[in-house]
C-alpha cells in the first residue's frame, strides 16, 4: 500500500515542522505497520515526478491514503484521472481530513465536498455508530482528541453507503468524520480527524482506524475486535474526562 | 392522522402537568394542524378501550404518531401487532423520544433499541444531514433545544435508511435523532426530541418537523422550502447562542 | 419544470421519425401534464442556444428531465457545470434511459457509469422491490414493456441511496432501472425504460413512473396509491402473458 | 463456526435423500472448509437437544448458518432469543433460502419476510451488483444455477444495507437474493439460492458465496479477486449457454 502525503507544510511551515519532523506520512505509516502486520508500506509525496504516482507505482498498490491541502489545485490532472481508474478498477482509497476538497475526492463523490470549519482547537469526540464494522474494531467508545479543528455539517457529500463514525466538537457542531463508499469496485473511506498543527496522527486510536481501513480497502480484515454496544445511563463525559 | 400519546405523566406527575396540562398530545396536535392546512388530527391515548387503536381508528388513519414510556410493558401485544401490521400495509408511523423503546419500534426495528442516556437538561442542537429531505423542510440549521434528556450513541438500530438528523449534546454525545425507515408499504420516522419534563413538543421548529413527518408518512409533502446546505468558517456556535 | 431532449434522431432518422414525429419530449411532457395537474412544463433541446438552458430558464426549473445519446460529447460544459450547480442547490433531475452516459449523470455520480447492452427487442419487466416510495405509486407489479433495449448489470454507478426498482430482460440479465441519489439539496431520479427505437414513453405505466419522479424531484408528491406487496406462489408471468 | 440444518427433508423425503444423503450441511461444510483453510466447521441440528444450539455452542459460534423450512414454527422460541442476543452481540447469521421464514429471521428483520414463489425448477442468474463487496469475491458474472425454485419480488424485508447479488429467473421475476443487514453489533447475511430439491449446494460458485459470506461475518475476508466490472455489449446469455 502507499502513503500519500502533500508534505508541504512540513517543509515550509515552523508550527508544523515541529509536530511532524518527518512528514505527516511518518506516523500514519507506522501507525499502518504497527498494526497490519507483514504490510509493505511506500510513501509518495507532491515533490516527486507525477507526484510519486506512476502507472507502476498505483499498479502495485492495493491502497492509497491521501492528504492533502495547500496544494490540492496543482495535482495534475492526468494523475487524478489515473487514480480515479485505479479505485474503480479496485484500489482502496483513504482519504485523510482536508483531503475532502482534494481533486480526486471531489471527483469520485460528485458534489462539492464543502463543509463548515473553524480553528481553535477544540475538542473533537469520534463515536462508533456501526459497531460491526471492520474499521470501528477495537477503537474506543468514544475517541477523543484533545485539539482539533472543527469540521461541521452540512457536509456535502453522497449520502455515505456505511456511516461508521460521526465526531462532535465542543461548539456544537457534528460531522460523518467516518464514512465508507463504494465506486466500481473500489472501497473509499474518508475519515476528517487530523491536521497539520495538531500531533492527531500520533494517536494510536487513531492509527489503529487508519490500519483498519487500510485493510478493509484491500479487502483483509484485522482481527475482530468489536467495540461495546453498552446502553446505559451516562455520566457527563466532560465532567469524568475534564481536559 | 392520528395522534397517540400514552398520556400517564400528564396525569400523575404534578411537574409534567404544569408544562403540559392538556397533555403532550396538545401541541404535537396544534402543530400538525398549524402546518399541514386541512389535516384532520385525531388523538387516542393509552387509557382507552384498546388503547384507542380499534381496528375502525387504524382502518382510517394514514400516519400514526407514537409518544410513550411509562407504559410501554402494558401496551397489549394484539394492538402491537395490528399496528404493525398496518405499517407493513402501508401507514406511516412517527415514533417520537422514548418511544424508542415501545414495543412496536422494537418490533418494526428487530433490534435492542437502546441507547445511552443522562437527564441534567442539557442543550440538544440538532443538525441536518439531507438537505434533500422533504422533513428536513424548513428548518434552521441547526434547530436549538435549550434543555433536553440527553440521547447517546451507540442506538441500537437498524442503519437508518435515510439520516436526516443528528444531534450533539453538551457532554459531548451525538445521537441519529432523525431517522427514516422503509418496512413493507410502511414509512417510518424516529425523532428523538421531546421529553415530559421539558416544553419541547411547543418549540415550532420541532412542531415543524413532526408536521413535515407526518405528510411524508403518508406520501404526502408540505412545500419545499429547502434547507441552506451553506459552507462557511463558522463562528462558535454558543459563542454566538450564549445559553 | 423542464423538459430536455436532445432530439436529434427524431429529425435525422427514419425509424425514429415514425415512432416519435413529434420528438421524445412530447410523450413525456403530455404524461407530466396529464399526472400532475397544473404542472408548468417547457421543452428544451440541444439544438437551442445554450442547449435551452440559460441560466433564466435554469433558475425558474425546479425539475429537469434528460434525454441524449447521440450529442453527450457536445453538451456544452459550461452548461453541464451550470445544471450540476442547479442540483446541488436543489433541483431535481430525472436521467431517463441513455442518459447514463450523459456529462451531467457522470459528472454527479463520479463513476464510468457504464453497463452491458443488447438491442434486440426483448421484453422488459420493471419490478418494484420498494414499494412504500411516491415513485412507484400507483404502478403495476411489474410495468411489462413488449420491447427495449437491454441494458444489464453490472451497471457502475454509486449504491442508490434509494433502490425503487429492478428489472429483468428476456435473456436473463437484471437491471437497477429505477434508482434515486441524494447530492447536496438535490434529488437525482435515473430512469433506464425508453429508447428511440421503440415506443416506450407512450406507455402510460411509464409516464406515470416519470410524473411521480418529477413531483418527488420537487418534493412534492402525488396522490398515494400504494403498489400490492402481495406475497403469492405465483404463476409463471410469461405463461400468462404471452408476447 | 456452525451449520445449523433442519435437515428433517434429508431423512423423510426420498427425493432430498436422493440429493443430499448426508444432509444439506454435508456440502455446505464440505464448501466452507476447502474455501476457509483452517476453519472449525461444527453441524447443529433440529432434533438435537435445544435444536443443537447451547449456550456452550453459541458462546463459541462466531458464525451460524442457517437452512430451515418444514419446522420453522416448532424452533423454540428460548433458543430463537438466544441467538438473536448472540447476533446483537456480535455473532454473523448467514440466512439461506428457506431460511427467510424463520423465526430469527423474521425476528432480526421486524418485517413479514414473505415473498412470491413457484416451483418448477426454472434457471436462476445470480448477478452481482457490489463488485467491491467481499462476499463477491471470486464469483462468476453470473452464477448460473439449472434448476432453483423461483423467488421474487416484492420481498418483504428491510432495504438491505449492502445488496450484493439480484438474481433472474426464466418466467422474468428478480429477487434481491444477496443481502447484508447490520443490526447490533452483527453481521447477516441472506442468500436465496438452494433448495432440497435441487443440488444447488454442490455448485462450487453457490459454497464460494457461503465461505465468503462465513468470513465476512466473523470480520475475516478471503483472498480479494475482484469481481469483472466489464461493460460490453453482451450477446444473449442464454443463446449462448443453451440449458
Amino acid at each position: 500500500m502507499t502513503v500519500w502525503n502533500e508534505n508541504l507544510y512540513e517543509q515550509h511551515q515552523e508550527s508544523v515542522k515541529k509536530i511532524y519532523p518527518n512528514g505527516m506520512h511518518a506516523p500514519i505509516a507506522a501507525g499502518i505497520e504497527r498494526e497490519l502486520a507483514g504490510a509493505a508500506v511506500r510513501v509518495a509525496t507532491f515533490d516527486e515526478p507525477e507526484h510519486g504516482l506512476t502507472e507502476k507505482v498505483l499498479a502495485a498498490t492495493d491502497v492509497l491514503t491521501w492528504w492533502g491541502h495547500a496544494a490540492h489545485e496543482r495535482v495534475e490532472d492526468t494523475i487524478v484521472e489515473r487514480v480515479h481508474e485505479r479505485v474503480l478498477d479496485g484500489m482502496g482509497l483513504i482519504v485523510l481530513h482536508s483531503g475532502h476538497m482534494s481533486k480526486i475526492f471531489m471527483r469520485l463523490m460528485g458534489t462539492s465536498c464543502r463543509l463548515r470549519w473553524r480553528e481553535m482547537g477544540e475538542r473533537e469526540a469520534v463515536w462508533t455508530v456501526s459497531p460491526s464494522h471492520p474499521i470501528a474494531s477495537g477503537v474506543p467508545q468514544p475517541i477523543v482528541i484533545p485539539h482539533q479543528e472543527m469540521y461541521g455539517e452540512f457536509f456535502d457529500i453522497p449520502p455515505p453507503d456505511e456511516l461508521v463514525f460521526i465526531s462532535s466538537f465542543e461548539g456544537g457542531e457534528v460531522f460523518r468524520g467516518g464514512c465508507c463508499f463504494h465506486r466500481g469496485a473500489g472501497r473509499i473511506f474518508y475519515f476528517s480527524p487530523g491536521h497539520e498543527e495538531y500531533p492527531v496522527y500520533f494517536q494510536p486510536e487513531i492509527q489503529r482506524v487508519i490500519a483498519n481501513a487500510v485493510a478493509w480497502g484491500a479487502g483483509r480484515s484485522t482481527a475482530n475486535d468489536l467495540p461495546s454496544t453498552r446502553a446505559d445511563n451516562a455520566p457527563h463525559l466532560w465532567f469524568l474526562n475534564p481536559d
